[in-house]
């Protein structure tokens, strides 16, 4: 069974919108065990849409389509479904107390606009939308299979002309709103697990490891002779992003509990393997996953930092109730504040440099005490594009972890662009602090 | 004149990859003036190549394809493409010695798969890759037009027996390779000139104009007289992004430098109609132009942060260069890091609490006093999720500006959603402070 995915939307054809609706779709149809074939990306024209729907129904039997439907934008997509479907819009009872609801909670009074979003096709399955007023509708029809050749085209023209069933196969059509969150509510709630109750694909289980510290190709060589000895049924992918690598575990089969433990034995002999650089899986991220731990040791955290500018900062303060652990940070761009806010010795500063294990520590100790708190992460280098030299190159960064117990620093030399730099920097410190709670805490 | 996007990966379809090369595409086709069908999503077969590069003839005169070749994906996409054109791979010394060059920058011999790159189809112009070793790949054939309804079909498929050249069209096709940064200088050096040169599209002249610190809803209510008269050759979209609403004003015509300036004009009007908004035009960042206004009077900058944690500072170290005028930091998360950083007086703290007028500008006061720095940027208010009160609701920031001069403050009430509060009053915060050193010039 093959599904095609229709985006319909002026705004996504001219740039002003990236598609994510599409990679999210396609995406959880995957994690699904359903197998999709295209995306196509039209406009909000009738000729447009018309001739997508043919198309579609010629490679597939289940067309997913999102977009061109809402207050504003109802009329062409609604009626176009209407004609391509042979059926004609109505006005849905059920549909319209929705729409009151919603707008009852919001307080106003439903416009005419609204109203007309409840009219719906008559000939099709409508689909409730908790969080919007445009339904999805479930539509099925027969449609006349792909002729292969064209030199085909005159003989199989001949043949359904005398048996119009003949050359037909039935083809599932729904029709979604654009708005990404409803969209993904209907997707979920319903379409989903409809569509696997109807074709039963083979059940997949799917484990992301999450890995930072070492790249791509290394990971690869590192892990090459677990990935080759995978059982068939298990897939492997490497996903890389600036600072760290995913890799996805897939597998399919009959039995979902069969499949569930197999990938999680994997999962296992890898985190055997390469237990340095996995510092979670799924949607672990690893400014949560350092706060849990700080937490569980009723520890504080605050940071120092240079090159990275706040980005740790940031990224710890993201985390919603962060408040509990992490207490503040001292960003020192310039090295008199490195003097003044974290008592750096200017000796250490004109002796080492900024970029140096000296100061690194000694911005790490300063923070420690100038702040009040159990760990700090602190961090200087030269994050580009200007500041290198031939000893220090763009790149080199310093990073020091303070502990009740002691203090460490560690030398790293990163690429060339400024974001990634200061990406990466972030990344491995963050790593660097969740590594040394978890031995403290064994 | 019309333009069909095809893209060929499997990764885009189980949405491991967003898409994004298909937006970029699209957006710059639309600057440069053409208008563009469909995207097309494709996986690596063979069958899906061949059917949308056929499908995609029918309904236009360009397609341009982008992934599908590269070192590890090349069999498939060129050998389809061979096929198509009724062509055969041929040896490319050019092209050789281009993957020569390359290889040799980096320090390597070349391998067996990129000396398979240079067999490129006989029958296409290739097009030089700069910052890659996979060429683009430039064709052109005569195609069947679009049958417009399947009842033609019969007398049609006759007709183009008995006269091969009835109901054809010419239709060009270029392949590019996937990576983003590739494609994007073949797109701009040479694809996009080509099709300018051949096609003649109208003039087209842009600008976006960048405002901050006011809703879509209401915007549109303060320039809704000036819209209405805006000449009928220049269009509007509101481009609204957490924090900010972009306004892109497009004029289309036939004399490049009167379209011009008459979107110069309106957006003179427009500058007249909303002075507080606007902060910058097209690429401009506001970070960057805090930065620009800073050297300019020679000054320098601190922040003090409790609620943003760290993004202001974030933002402002992403300009390369900005350690000439920003100083550093200090993320007040707890109040007892407020007291001894920032030297806030704990009977400030206690009366007023942590998100209000007067500890905000005492933070202000601190850091200019501790950072030694000319302008300090002061922040604290409640992210949320949680820590809101019937008096302080998540959403409500406290902005305090210090100049040489002064320090004043703010209070707005942002949303429910952490992440979008933390960039909306960062924003806010530094566009305050672009309009005080504004005014302090004038």
């Amino acid at each position: 069974m093959n599904i095609e995915i229709i985006n319909i939307g002026d705004e996504l054809l001219i740039g002003q919108v990236v598609n994510t609706n599409a990679s999210w779709m396609g995406e959880q149809l995957s994690l699904a065990g359903f197998s999709v074939n295209q995306f196509t990306i039209i406009g909000d024209t009738r000729e447009h849409i018309l001739d997508a729907l043919w198309k579609a129904s010629e490679r597939c039997e289940v067309v997913l389509i999102s977009g061109g439907i809402g207050p504003t934008r109802d009329d062409i997509t609604k009626t176009t479904l209407c004609d391509f479907f042979g059926t004609r819009l109505v006005f849905n009872e059920e549909a319209y107390k929705d729409v009151e609801a919603i707008f009852a909670r919001r307080g106003y009074q439903v416009t005419e606009l609204n109203r007309q979003q409840a009219y719906l096709p008559e000939d099709c399955i409508s689909i409730p939308n908790k969080l919007g007023t445009a339904r999805g509708m479930w539509f099925e029809k027969s449609c006349p299979s792909r002729i292969l050749h064209p030199a085909s085209c005159i003989q199989e023209a001949r043949s359904r002309m005398q048996d119009p069933g003949s050359g037909m196969h039935q083809v599932i059509y729904v029709s979604m709103p654009g708005v990404p969150f409803e969209m993904k509510a209907m997707m979920n709630e319903y379409i989903i697990p409809e569509l696997k109750t109807r074709f039963h694909p083979k059940s997949i289980y799917h484990k992301t490891i999450l890995t930072q510290g070492i790249g791509e190709s290394f990971l690869a060589s590192m892990i090459e002779e677990w990935e080759n000895n995978l059982p068939s049924f298990i897939k492997l992918a490497y996903l890389p992003q600036p600072g760290m690598v995913r890799l996805r575990l897939s597998g399919t089969g009959d039995e979902e509990n069969a499949i569930r433990s197999q990938v999680e034995k994997e999962a296992e002999k890898l985190s055997v393997l390469i237990p340095d650089y996995i510092f979670g899986a799924d949607d672990d991220q690893i400014e949560a996953i350092v706060g849990r731990l700080l937490k569980e040791k009723n520890a504080t955290l605050g940071t120092a930092e240079s090159c990275t500018g706040g980005y740790i900062a940031h990224l710890l303060t993201s985390v919603p109730g962060s408040s509990a652990y992490y207490k503040g940070s001292i960003i020192a761009y310039d090295n008199a504040v490195k003097e003044q806010m974290l008592s750096i010795m200017p000796e250490t500063l004109q002796e080492f440099g900024a970029v140096s294990s000296e100061v690194v520590i000694e911005m790490a100790i300063g923070a420690q005490t100038n702040l009040n708190v159990d760990y700090v992460i602190a961090v200087s280098g030269i994050a580009g594009p200007d500041g290198g030299t031939e000893e220090k190159p763009v790149g080199t960064v310093w990073i020091a972890i303070a502990t009740p117990d002691e203090v460490f620093s560690e030398k790293y030399l990163f690429g060339d662009s400024r974001e990634r730099n200061i990406r990466r920097a972030s990344l491995q410190a963050l790593n660097l602090l969740r590594k040394n709670l978890l031995t403290d805490c064994g």
